[in-house]
């Protein structure tokens, strides 16, 4: 999609995945589309050496959502994002990880799918594979972890989502990723070990996966909840937990292990 | 990682996420490691026009995995793997998609693992994203999707694997995705249904994705054995149901939804 082809009364619209933090880690298609966005939409989160990456004439509109901050609505994030398009813009809504997983990004393709504005949907590398990738892990494996599933810590409300597949979530065969679940985790980990989960179940928490502070640490299911307590970060929190997430990396809370980058 | 600082005496292996098939949806990173690898070891599977932004002068070396052909046994693979990287050289081992998702990429770690040899693992984007994406639908959704899971419908021993977790396979309220699933498909449905998965249950049939050869097709649990049984490709098909799976694509098998190259 290039800028020529707008329809200067629709837009256009492209939600691009920024990836888990790593600039590097930005597709080239990602890249290509900040390069020629007029605007960009951007959270908090996705944002940091990103930014560093688009074309310095767009106009760069922070749209809130910090862990721990109030943050504008959603309502008012769609409305934005269809007031810049109908502008005749170029549009990038930059989305972190990949823009399909946890990214609230069915609210702004019903606005958008409401007000006749054509967009696109740039895929991008998840934190689950960009945290599995650092510490030198495969997210499955051919006979120990065949089912691969992710979950959000930090449903609707805030909480821990209610009516949670319990079953599904504690069975031992499978690889389970938990996105932003540091506040919610201890009442999680409750239920799985109710469950039949053993506690002694391999868990990786990262945090700030592929930039300068990441931080990953291996622990085990049943002593997460101490651990995620002590925690003072802000940013997100992702918990791997199943069969594979053993590594090289240090088995300690203050250990750290850098990025390779 | 730069050539320069490689130990001659053990070599480096990077595993490369390729993504699922466009070119421009390799990672900044995975472009650098292309094109600075002095061999590239690749599956038939994960080539195609990623081979066009290699490093001119490394060794190009094939081997083998392509969908109904025999392919040269795991255990050759990461030898091959081993034997290059101890020549002393940068090599980059591809895999399509994200190399931690259904990559084997467990075998090859324990290979190098074994004898010495320094690795890294580039993340990717892996097919499930780049499918909903071209399909212009989110994987999760807060109140309706809230889990997103990932199987194999390609075991160790190329059938459906035993003992799948059909309760959790069959759950409403998440979104599934089933790789490599043409041939499997009609016996995974068959258990899915009698777990109570409503038969009408929204399913996206895709192949070659971000590719010029993409197929998208939208389809329900209960019509799509016998619409892949009609299929004729040999490609990899990824098959993805829940309630989010209907999206504006044909909903017929003839059908044919173009990417936006």
């Amino acid at each position: 999609m290039s800028a020529s082809v707008i329809d200067p009364a629709k837009g256009f619209v492209s939600f691009v995945s920024s990836g888990p933090g790593d600039p590097d880690l930005l597709t080239v298609k990602a890249v290509n589309r900040l390069g020629a966005a007029q605007a960009i939409l951007f959270d908090d989160l996705s944002a940091g050496q990103i930014l560093s990456r688009v074309n310095p004439e767009a106009d760069l509109v922070g749209v809130g959502k910090r862990a721990g901050r109030p943050s504008p609505s959603q309502d008012h994030v769609s409305k934005l994002l269809v007031e810049y398009a109908e502008a005749g813009q170029h549009v990038v809504r930059l989305k972190s990880g990949d823009a399909g997983v946890f990214g609230r990004l069915e609210e702004e393709l019903t606005a958008l799918r409401a007000a006749g504005i054509p967009y696109e949907i740039i895929p991008g590398v998840t934190a689950a594979s960009a945290a599995a990738a650092a510490a030198g892990i495969p997210l499955t494996r051919r006979m120990t972890a065949r089912r691969l599933q992710f979950i959000t810590g930090h449903g609707a409300t805030g909480d821990l989502p209610d009516d949670l597949n319990i079953a599904a979530l504690a069975d031992r065969e499978a690889t389970t990723v938990v996105y932003m679940g540091k506040r919610t985790f201890a009442n999680l980990a409750e239920q799985l070990l109710e469950a039949g989960l053993p506690d002694d179940t391999h868990a990786l928490v990262a945090t700030g996966v592929s930039t300068p502070d990441q931080e990953l640490f291996c622990h085990t299911v049943g002593d997460l909840p101490t651990v995620l307590r002590a925690m003072e970060t802000t940013a997100p929190v992702l918990i791997l937990y199943g069969p594979l997430a053993d590594s090289d990396i240090p088995h300690k809370a203050n250990g750290k292990a850098k990025s390779d980058r």
